[in-house]
């Protein structure tokens, strides 16, 4: 039978990421591709621990199903913990989400109409761009630079072309690393509201911090302009699937709406079992191992670069999160040094598919979470041992592909 | 501010149902409004023994993120179980989602542009009307009647309408309880052949059979033109928040898009322990429990209905699933009766949300799952004693709302 799709998905592409990670499931290759945390420090027995509790205690509730915007204590849970920034945030403005993901594609469904624009840092977070796309937007980005997004370039094109939204990572952003400094933080704000302008403030990787001191939000500072994604994926376990938006009450009643039409609430189980390990557990005690762990790999990581990769290839050093960016000569391809680095057992993410609107070839992401210390020196010789080929290469394969 | 949304979600109305499920919160109130299976049912201890299994043998990866078109082992456990249909299902043709609510999010994603027509039974499930409304469908139903979907009717109203698809529910629907016979099965498979057109077979109830005999699935008839839905929310426990499609593959790949794009995956930590929970019981016995459960439950509720409901009331009495379908004298109006009922302590839904387009308003729908047989006698006499009172007041009253 000839199936009739619809135009959204008809013009989405697979993910480049996951048909790229086909190539890298050998147990011979040296994944710095993934965007997974670190299986070794979830918190395994303490949450075998939460679901006995649970399930010994209140099966038949934990069991059943449950209100759409989630978990009333869990919600009380996230939105006190707001108050370390400074920000009063109450329980009902706060919505439990199948990790962040789901809140793009709420938001997507709550404030896109075919062809309106949103506006991206760029690069930006790929799973965004999918999310988004589905909804049919033109993408418009402006500059990320190792002090954030440039904030003047944003308000032009966001007036430009009348976004609907800016959606940025202000901490340790997916791919590059990259924070937003105090300064970008407060121009961002005082623009937002200038403007009457939202964000989408997407944070999964900001309590992931191993030096530097912690910046506000920019929901701290401009809270009605503001939506906020936060995730439990990175600070305790991703198989979870819980994250949670926090809007102005007006917005949260919509994105309510949209989340009922889309699965009624998030497994009731999991939010269950959940809250009560964050009962009976100190989560900052359990983040600082988990930053501690990363803040070793991505030093070893740093380390083995400066050591082993050509010189003309430069890479951000963040304070937290997961991901490594590396740029490399303007007029080289990732994704064909990809290939040959597969070759030589190492894989990595090229930057491309992060570029929503002005495409650059040049840049990697590189992951040190999932790969201890001996394994990411070894990751990384194989990897300049790959660059050297290709730039050995590099004339007779330029003519090839132009 | 003043939040612009999308005219998607401007245009959805908040849920009818949970609304007026606000009004039934009160302890003296016998609600047989709710949709929730039985909680005294659910299999607490053994999914307590699976989550414990998985997680002490192999909780890392239990926590961690996974594929996005689910748990392989439970992908294939489900396959395997439509061969006691006669279908030839393969695991890679099941997408794992969020319930079958999902499910239908997914589905409109990938099939439906706005203005597009889809094809329903009248009156319909209401949670479909709500998650296909988001993407602002021209709604045409066909006749349900106690033989099912009027096949003639249903074609010419896809042909003159150009539909995407046909939604329907053909055991025990939610509202009604209504199934398809043998032969409207067979004549919808053979129609939707000829006119190279699609069916979303819904079937969360279809286990839950307590007379009469097990019918083919329309998707066992017509394999190319089905994309079938599944659920462990009403033989399991919908607090998992799991439930499936099954779908020819090039639909299933588009449905992965669409899926990773919506929350990358659903909850694997939930996965695996229903997988594990699969593993060690039997389902089978454990819905034949609840199955007895049910129809326990639904007899009380007819006799009671019968003894005392004054005459020129009828009802369905379904061989399984969760619901009866009142029809009341044709100038009644259930909700207005609603209010009155609940001044009585006792609820229902009003039927109207159920109806897409022509709207009916003297219908209703009763659930006996989750009363007991006492209970259900006590709820069914006061909704006889609002039912008088409604019928006294009713010649005034029909001039106040005409």
């Amino acid at each position: 039978m000839d199936y009739r799709f619809s135009d959204a998905i008809a013009n989405t592409p697979k993910s480049f990421i996951r048909e790229i990670l086909k190539l890298t499931q050998s147990d011979n290759i040296i994944s710095f591709a993934g965007g997974l945390p670190n299986s070794a420090l979830f918190p395994v027995d303490a949450i075998r621990h939460a679901a006995e509790h649970v399930l010994s205690r209140d099966g038949r509730n934990t069991l059943q199903y449950s209100t759409t915007e989630g978990h009333a204590p869990l919600r009380a849970w996230i939105a006190e913990r707001y108050a370390r920034h400074g920000m009063n945030v109450a329980p009902e403005q706060v919505l439990i989400t199948n990790g962040s993901q789901q809140a793009l594609d709420l938001l997507g469904k709550v404030f896109l109409n075919p062809g309106d624009a949103v506006a991206l840092e760029n690069p930006s977070y790929l799973g965004a761009i999918q999310a988004f796309r589905l909804f049919r937007p033109q993408f418009h980005s402006a500059t990320l630079s190792t002090d954030g997004i440039d904030v003047a370039e944003l308000q032009a094109v966001m007036r430009q072309h009348q976004c609907r939204f800016f959606y940025g990572i202000p901490n340790f952003q997916n791919p590059t690393g990259l924070s937003y400094s105090a300064t970008t933080r407060q121009q961002l704000a005082t623009m937002l509201q200038q403007e009457q302008q939202l964000m989408i403030e997407d944070d999964p990787y900001g309590a992931l911090r191993f030096s530097g001191s912690s910046l506000p939000p920019v929901a701290a500072l401009a809270p009605e302009q503001v939506v906020m994604l936060g995730s439990f994926s990175k600070v305790c376990a991703p198989g979870m699937r819980l994250g949670w938006m926090v809007a102005p009450a007006p917005v949260l009643a919509q994105l309510a709406v949209a989340k009922q039409a889309a699965d009624l609430h998030s497994g009731y189980f999991s939010q269950r079992v959940l809250y009560q390990y964050l009962q009976d557990n100190n989560l900052d005690e359990h983040i600082s191992q988990i930053s501690h762990a990363y803040q070793q790999q991505q030093q070893a990581m740093v380390a083995a670069l400066q050591q082993h990769l050509p010189p003309g290839i430069a890479h951000t050093t963040p304070e937290g999160g997961m991901f490594l960016w590396l740029t490399l000569p303007k007029h080289w391809s990732a994704t064909d040094l990809f290939h040959i680095a597969v070759r030589h057992g190492v894989a990595f993410v090229p930057g491309e598919p992060f570029f929503a609107d002005a495409s650059q070839r040049h840049h990697l992401r590189m992951s040190y979470c999932t790969v201890d210390v001996a394994t990411i020196h070894t990751g990384v010789q194989r990897l300049a041992a790959a660059m050297a080929e290709y730039a050995a290469q590099l004339p007779q394969h330029s003519k090839e592909t132009q």
